[in-house]
């Protein structure tokens, strides 16, 4: 049986099973801990990871120290700071696990190789940038129409199941209000869910 | 000669004159006015758009009737609405032309059609992809990080002849300032550029 990473390419390009080997061949299975670190800032990225089980987070440090955490992921996505990956930038970000996970890795390197062996992937990837890109602009709307508390609001509508999986303080952070707030605003919520 | 379109591709990936000549076939040049419409909000967003010449910008009309500009392109971006691009998902924004502009139009199905017929395409569009996505990615990063009067000064340093093409009011609503306050900023600035 595949791996959900195989499982994903095949949803969106064609790969024989040999094709499938080739790519398992290149991404590097990581069994990871929670809170261990896939890139630090300052770091150039390297890699790009698909999540095959757990959850990932990415953050930035401000300059009062405190961690902003700025994208989650859990199985089927695709994590990287794009704009350093395969280029000489150093990265603005972190990258950690928020959850046990099983994590492919996929090298710069070996991604460009595979695309040169299997040009399908060109397609797979080109058209997982796009939907990357394309939630980047809606959530830049998001974030310019609504504050906080309605950004929690909708992002709990949406994502219901999501929402219990991340830490309190980490959802905290991520939508930019404190935890004692957030705390406050889940309180309101439970009598409609029981 | 060839247009900005070309040159611009075969910065990427490998182009023949012939394969030249048949993304030209395909890519419409359309003669815009400032003010011109490309997309608005509720319809499907069925192209890409290339700028071969002057501006573009993305906004979207927030519940007051308010527009919120979220996106500029000059020469040589492309601009869509990605997460509706090749859906049937109506867009939640508007693209208009803030100058008068040359821009090339290429519909979903043309950029299917081509992408089949020069495989290499898929390479020059995921990394314009890659690319797009990383910069959102950092943008998130300084919409949490800065209030709006650092991201103007983050901006104008960035983009310093960019600034002086977008009109005030426009760059206001980028920034999410009010015209005035932009001025104020602007008048502090005029000093050290004198």
């Amino acid at each position: 049986m595949y791996p959900n990473l195989i499982t994903h390419i095949r949803k969106f390009v064609d790969l024989s099973d040999e094709q499938a080997d080739l790519v398992l061949e290149h991404a590097k299975l990581l069994q990871i801990k929670k809170n261990d670190m896939l890139l630090r800032g300052g770091q150039v990225c390297r890699a790009s990871y698909f999540v095959e089980k757990g959850g990932l987070c990415m953050y930035f440090i401000n300059d009062k120290g405190v961690e902003k955490i700025t994208h989650f992921v859990i199985e089927n996505w695709w994590l990287s700071d794009y704009l350093s990956l395969g280029s000489n930038n150093p990265s603005a970000f972190n990258i950690r696990a928020f959850e046990n996970a099983e994590v492919y890795s996929l090298d710069f390197h070996a991604q460009e190789l595979l695309c040169r062996k299997l040009p399908q992937l060109e397609r797979y990837f080109r058209l997982m940038m796009q939907r990357g890109y394309g939630a980047h602009q809606f959530r830049i709307k998001l974030m310019r129409e609504f504050n906080s508390e309605q950004y929690y609001h909708h992002f709990r509508d949406l994502y219901p199941t999501f929402i219990q999986r991340i830490p309190q303080y980490m959802l905290a952070s991520f939508l930019g209000l404190t935890p004692e707030y957030l705390s406050e605003l889940r309180k309101k919520d439970a009598p409609r869910t029981s």
